[in-house]
């Protein structure tokens, strides 16, 4: 019997073969696709599903890619020949809402958006925000450790589970971490699966850590400086000042005009980059009035508007950078982070690099946080070598500062040659012992993350 | 050659074998001590002394014990014969204190109290605050996940700590994490040393992750109430009301008649229990006000002050517990952790657990977080098995309330027994691999967390 028929005779309808579904599972939304058409997608319901499709997976040796909503940036979700794609998308149920405790238990499936809009009817929320949350599931922002706009104020994924599920390569059901807030029972393998990309098991549950939603005003601020390096040493004074905005996105000279003209806004001044900035809570207002006027010393334009909507009309600038680069071309978005004093020297670098590989990179910054996304941009489906060499100076500059290759979107299939360079070979080795522990025989996501090819 | 001449051939005087040494190291402060003395004592003072004591230890096979400042609470430093005791006490630098991107590089012996202050001087501080942060070791803290007053509103170790550099029990050095906030770069390494209790890796360095000193005033409070259930559910009503104190302290009628009586106080009302509760930032006269009503809604008697020395007085009642306990006999101080609406009722199991064992347990807790330390006191130094049976019904009953056996002390010696309970025996094999991955010989604090006998 196939691996197929064996799937079918076991889960029935939920084992999708049609050409559609293959072909949208070979590719996430980093631009790049696999080799040709996965095995079959299964469409768990169930944590039942999830194990009995895992052991048939090891039964017959057959590799698993472990899928949410697709939306990842490192090719950790494509799936290619002679693969089984187990979507986890459609177990999108809230089991339950703990207002008191400030907990959440979810299936992995539910979009984060769809999540928060319930979670909002109780007051409370969960902070990781990636730009992505209207279409990314919670499995998969666990599953990449993601964080977005607010997360140096309120913290990544990282800081916002308190246990997860999972089904390892064999079947059986694990249930790691707990409710409580604290705990320090045995290892913490919550946060080992955090961010592990498919490669120790497959989350089929999660207790969240809540925050009761944000009291008061917010206020945004934007500040036009004549040069990103300017910029970026705005957004540092305004770290080195102490007060902490919830949002603090930097935008440079490409990045800004490239949105203005898809937006139809007028052309920005020549070389000018921006730092656009969100203070909330109850001391919002003296905190944007404090941050303005650091940004006015260190030489920045600033506006500040106390006004909701006029506030999202200013982020919408930033919010629309990924759909202005796709005007461009194929896109190859990095992730660097740096610690971040070291934003200009960073900056700095990437002008380096554009003029020794003749690129334009437009860049984006979470400058809160220090983690930059510098946009390649090419012609068809394929990163040229070129850019390659470029994205590989690139991350050699960000592991020099003391910062590493990706802050938020993981090394998937993109950036897995450039892992044991940061690692070092000894942590290499040692961390893809850890997963042979979790998947002795490596059917979870081979080829990902801990290949060297 | 004997162990301790090779070792004393390598690395000279920092050998210690006097008598002195060698019996304290013996225990830790959980009142627990050693079938005997370890071989010797090791003073490393950098690094290379670290690894070479590893090399030794990993040619001849010789178990060795990390050991901080060994003011542990659960055994796990306690060293015994056949074994090296291999101290980072003097490893005491620091390397590097960055206002700008809030981080401090530091050695491990560094005791937390002495490093907040030098980061004082610099506006800065390291949030971790076990009450013991005067005599405990930064590295400890790191290897024990440890907690503290403060952490329901600043975050544990666990939220503090960027990247640790070990060394593997073969002598290998690793840098785990990173300088910059944020990181993905392949598996969670650092969180999984954190609380790993020197099973994994002798931390050498860390990178940690400060924050601004906290401006404005702070305001205390006390509330009296006339049983531990109101009082629990009085810390419920504040976390339900969504103000967030820095502080939030229970001591049950026991605890707070033993420390009046330990402090020549005038005793309390009979059943009286205690909530301690400071607030802190902006907010914290008004934070401090909505609290008073909640408390005094839920049946407290309220006293509010905004005077600094008089707010450290009403906290010194809390922070005097191990000291009164101390004069009561041999204490064994559990730690189990629950969800916080589950507080009253794990009050209620207590009630339950001293009526079936004819003890009587004062118990504190950290009620932000659900933490609690029932105090469990006998005569002599070895604990009863009566004891131990009333402590095995207490951590059932916090499993059960879907806590842990664990909030911030970790398991060291004195709870292995119940590891595999909560974690369940496949987890718990898994955990063990792991260790095994770090150190295949199981040289690294054999006996202790992963031992069932
Ligand atoms: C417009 C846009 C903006 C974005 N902005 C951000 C941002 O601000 N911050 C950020 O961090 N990311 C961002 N991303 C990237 C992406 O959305 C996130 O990585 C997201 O967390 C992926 O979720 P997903 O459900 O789409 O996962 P997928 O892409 O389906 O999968 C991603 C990885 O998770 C694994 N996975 C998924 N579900 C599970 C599961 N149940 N169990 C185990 N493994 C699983 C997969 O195997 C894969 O390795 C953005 C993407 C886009 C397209
Ligand atoms: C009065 C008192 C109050 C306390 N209050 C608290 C509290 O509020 N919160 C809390 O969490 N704890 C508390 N404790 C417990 C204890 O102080 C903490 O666990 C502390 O973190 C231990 O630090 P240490 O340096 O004394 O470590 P040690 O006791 O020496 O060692 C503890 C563990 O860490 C390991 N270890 C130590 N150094 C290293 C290293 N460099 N590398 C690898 N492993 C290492 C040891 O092997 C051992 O497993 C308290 C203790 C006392 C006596």
């Amino acid at each position: 019997m196939t691996v197929v028929a064996a799937l079918q005779e076991a889960l029935g309808d939920i084992i999708d073969v049609t050409e559609e579904s293959l072909e949208a599972a070979r590719a996430d939304r980093s631009g790049h696709r696999s080799a040709g058409r996965p095995l079959a997608v299964v469409h768990a319901r169930t944590t039942a599903d999830v194990q009995r499709t895992m052991r048939i997976a090891t039964e017959t040796r057959t590799p698993v890619v472990v899928r949410g909503a697709g939306t990842g940036l490192a090719g950790a979700a494509n799936a290619g020949p002679g693969e089984i794609v187990l979507s986890t998308a459609r177990m999108d149920g809230i089991l339950e809402i703990r207002r008191d405790d400030l907990i959440a238990v979810v299936e992995p499936g539910i979009l984060n958006a769809d999540l928060n809009a319930r979670l909002a009817e109780e007051d409370v929320w969960w902070a990781p925000d990636p730009a992505s949350r209207d279409i990314s599931t919670v499995g998969g922002n666990i599953a990449t450790g993601a964080g977005g706009l607010l997360c140096a104020k309120y913290g990544v994924v990282r800081d916002a589970v308190l246990g997860v599920d999972i089904v390892l390569a064999d079947g059986r059901l694990l249930h790691l971490g707990h409710r409580s807030v604290k705990g320090v029972t045995g290892l913490d393998l919550t946060s080992l699966v955090i961010g592990s990309e498919g490669t120790l098991g497959v989350v089929v549950g999660a207790t969240l850590k809540l925050r009761r939603l944000v009291r008061g005003e917010t206020c945004t601020l934007t500040a036009l400086f004549p040069s990103v390096r300017a910029a970026a040493a705005g957004s540092a004074a305004v770290t080195a000042s102490g007060v902490q905005p919830a949002i603090m996105e930097l935008m440079d000279a490409t990045s800004l005009a490239s949105v203005h003209r898809h937006l139809g806004l007028p052309a920005p001044l020549l070389g000018a980059s921006q730092l656009t900035i969100r203070t909330d809570g109850p001391a919002a207002a003296a905190e944007a009035e404090s941050i303005a006027q650091t940004l006015q010393a260190a030489g920045g334009e600033v506006a500040l508007t106390r006004d909701a909507a006029e506030g999202e009309r200013l982020l919408a600038i930033r919010r629309s950078m990924h759909a202005a680069m796709a005007t461009l071309g194929t896109t190859l978005i990095e992730d660097v982070s740096v610690p971040r004093s070291a934003l200009p020297e960073m900056f700095d670098e990437i002008t380096r690099i554009e003029a020794r590989y003749g690129l334009t990179i437009p860049t984006v910054a979470h400058a809160g946080d220090g983690n930059l996304h510098p946009n390649f941009i090419f012609e068809g489906p394929e990163v040229p070598e070129r850019v390659w060499a470029a994205a590989d100076d690139l991350f050699r500059a960000a592991i020099r500062l003391g910062g590493t290759l990706t802050g938020e979107h993981g090394i998937g299939m993109l950036k897995s040659r450039w892992l044991a360079e940061e690692l070092g070979d000894d942590q290499w080795e040692l961390q893809r012992q850890i997963v042979r522990v979790f998947d002795p025989l490596g059917i979870l996501n081979p080829g990902k993350v801990f290949d060297r090819a």
